[in-house]
């Protein structure tokens, strides 16, 4: 797709969502980077759940509207940038598990917007179990137009 | 829709939000309760932001997802439980207010499910502005058959 | 939004729309066209229907489709087009009446996507009752990089 | 899943399709059944295209819209009804071939809901492109509880 390696862009990527909050917030990692692909998790905590003791349903949408689009910014060319436009996802089984694991795959790229699939996981036992699928949309705009990065600093004493 | 009075069932929904230990993480409240409507937000903190320093998309796909849900609870006959099935949302404008505050309104309510519309606001410097609209499907269960409720210490001391 | 009269941009959406064949199969009409909301309807005939003697789910699909695409060309800049990118409908009330309605409203115009709400309704003994509701999001594309358009004879044959 | 071999219960479905008016109206046709999946398509006629010679957007929501729902149908036990509940689609590549095919297969079948995902292709001088995706939810209902089905004679005559 372009000149540079990979391995450089996924470390771009990495950079950039390490500045999100959130992200840290939730306590959520990015488990593996491929063209096209992208998996996050988070490890079960009190602080996930809902009032039955399961992941929250938030938790799972956060983990696909994130993991969704850092799949779209691996297929990118230099210069663009990736804003999450919609996504719609089916809760189907309880989230009851030690770990939640979004694994979000390229659809279809696009010069203007990429569609991407992502199937959720509860893992428990050592055993997987799907719980949520979701179908997203994300723009592709030119990274110029983007407001700036926050800086490292910020957000390490945000927390 | 039955004897139990409104504020009755406000009260018990306010209390089984509050054993969500994700609720308290977000830091999010519950501002409004009316049968079958509700109001969340959240006030701007650093760790609910994404790498431009607006509020995450996984902010607003949280409010969406336990705001429609709420929203759908209003309206439950005695002995009905809710169960978020699925929604799809539109994020469209920069999350880069003071605070982020999300209507869900049910559109259809209904015996199996509950159809919910939601839009989300940034307020800032007293001015609300529309980033986010979402529509969400809410199953209703028997109470019954939905596995027991955590015991408020537990969330307590999940924190 | 333009200096060309509404009249004007009205017309030529409704020649659009006229150059469809499926617009014609399915006997569908434009009611009515103001900015940023478009009504387009079909009457009930049988072979609209589906096994229950319902308007059947893709005639509501179709209606989505089409009104909300025409909603959106209703808030273009000249040398603009749409394309329909995505949407989201919930059906939720059996489509047992004469007349299929579908109303379309924009809900964020933008340079690059525009969002709509559609809600539809059918009309029974002169009494509209909702069934479904919509979400969409349409593309705006430069009209220079649209595949050209069908002649009118074209469409008048192909029926 | 049950004791009616699958070939009879793929017959009850293929007889119930055939009670659709509009099924008839767009010339569609069931190639596949399979326990969890279904095929369906239509051949491009001028009727079914948009006003650049496309198929028409309205076409893929229908076959999306029946196909979810026919690949639904194949998990159900005895005495269950289908009704589509709720999809999501994505549009993103001309559908500009001779033929197209939607692809439907079961993602999580429920005693109340059932997910069904849905790939929608084009077919053109014999290689296939993909040009939609779908994401749908489809409800399982007590088949007593739902309207009688019409006559054969009524959809015949309907044309």
């Amino acid at each position: 797709m372009d000149a540079i390696p990979f391995d450089t862009r996924a470390t771009g990527i990495r950079e950039r969502v390490a500045l999100q909050g959130f992200m840290h917030l939730v306590g959520a990692q990015i488990d593996e980077l491929a063209p096209g692909s992208a998996t996050i998790s988070v490890t079960r905590r009190d602080n996930l759940l809902q009032q039955h003791g399961l992941f929250h349903g938030g938790v799972t949408a956060f983990l696909i509207d994130n993991g969704t689009t850092i799949a779209a910014a691996t297929v990118l060319k230099p210069g663009q940038g990736v804003l999450t436009a919609e996504y719609k996802l089916n809760l189907f089984s309880p989230a009851d598990g030690d770990r939640l694991i979004c694994r979000s795959q390229v659809v279809k790229p696009g010069s203007r917007m990429i569609i991407v699939a992502a199937d959720v996981f509860t893992e428990k036992d050592g055993r997987e179990k799907q719980t949520a699928v979701a179908l997203a949309t994300i723009a592709v705009l030119d990274q110029a137009s983007m407001p700036p990065l926050r800086q490292a600093g910020q957000v390490a004493n945000g927390r």
